[in-house]
């Protein structure tokens, strides 16, 4: 066998509900790696079935996206974005103590504000035929409320989070875009603004079609919309 | 005025109850800065009342820690972990594509671990006295459970996640801590084992003693245990 040079590789999944579409997490890899200019291979998992043998140790939560670039394996979006941005010119500002500021931000959109808008989403999707999700949903609300306008206060008059487009924005984005059934980010005006203004740009666009093309498969049998 | 040379500074908060003791997240970044044998600064802020002005700018979601090194200026304990790491060698493997890996898991601990404690936490800690919280908990400890095992699978026998004793685990064991209320983590020996290992090192007991040493403060007026 010839040796070819690599490019890298993500895995997605075939199907997921409608609510999901656009959300799952290799949508964050896709936008990266569109903006600069990488092309990539996708894997196509089945959300529901078993993973290909293996997989665990590629992604030990069986989860997508898992990420190879040569020799360098990865799991957790974050992180992948992390790599890629420090690997690539383009994603990070150029100065050092900004480009901190941006990893800041990454991970502030995971732990800080991500955390708080799954939980809010385990109440309105997840559990919503449960008695108490309505009960539940009201201090949730609160404290996405409260991490919305801390990002809004924080991103002020600006475009982006540091300096130019970067990989902070990518990952805020598409956390937001995550209350997107919920109608709370519309609160904000400065985030109304600020999604609109990120996933305009093509590289969103492509990696959104990306995503939805890859879900040519069927849900799992009995699944009920 | 005469430059000296400087120190980091980290922020930490001078009372928390009982129950966040020895969790307030700057332990993660007292734990490191001790693993490395770097001396620091600690300013204790109050937890509950008034941050000083312009601490929204050091910290968008006004928590703890803050943390600066000279110019560089850093919010979230994960990304501060990834910095420390990054600015001194001890904390990630030499390996360039094992440091990737081990990047990877301090990013799940936060994104992928964290987040399910932390919404368990939310109905043990902050809502237990809603009727709700009950029935809440159940799928919130199934998730937990669920974590904990693919924890432990990637642990296997290995006595850390990614070679040496590394950021992940610093990020990983204080995330696990933040079940000791819960008693979850008893039902995964090799978890049991590894936060026994990490918490036994030498420099976490001197982050804890200084986060400790530093809660000197009085708890908010009308507080009820």
């Amino acid at each position: 066998m010839i040796a070819t040079a690599s490019q890298p590789t993500l895995t997605a999944f075939d199907w997921v509900p409608d609510f999901a579409r656009g959300l799952v997490r290799d949508i964050r890899v896709r936008w990266a790696l569109e903006e600069l200019g990488l092309t990539y291979d996708v894997e196509v998992l089945n959300a529901f079935g078993a993973k290909p043998d293996g997989y665990v140790q590629r992604q030990p939560f069986e989860q997508v996206p898992a990420f190879a670039d040569g020799d360098v394996e990865l799991f957790e979006s974050g992180a992948i974005l992390l790599y890629l941005a420090d690997r690539h010119p383009g994603l990070l500002p150029t100065d050092d103590a900004a480009a901190w500021t941006a990893r800041c931000w990454v991970m502030a959109a995971y732990s800080s504000v991500e955390s708080f808008i799954n939980r809010l989403n385990s109440y309105d999707i997840f559990n919503a035929d449960k008695p108490w999700a309505k009960d539940a949903r009201e201090p949730a609300v609160a404290l996405v409320n409260q991490k919305l306008k801390r990002v809004a206060d924080a991103l002020g008059d600006k475009d982006w989070l540091v300096g130019d487009f970067s990989v902070a924005d990518i990952a805020m984005i598409c956390v937001l875009e995550n209350l997107r059934h919920s109608g709370l980010v519309t609160q904000q005006p400065v985030l109304v603004d600020y999604l609109a203004r990120g996933k305009s740009r093509p590289a969103y666009g492509r990696a959104l079609s990306g995503q939805l093309a890859n879900f040519t498969g069927s849900p799992p049998a009995g699944w009920q919309k």
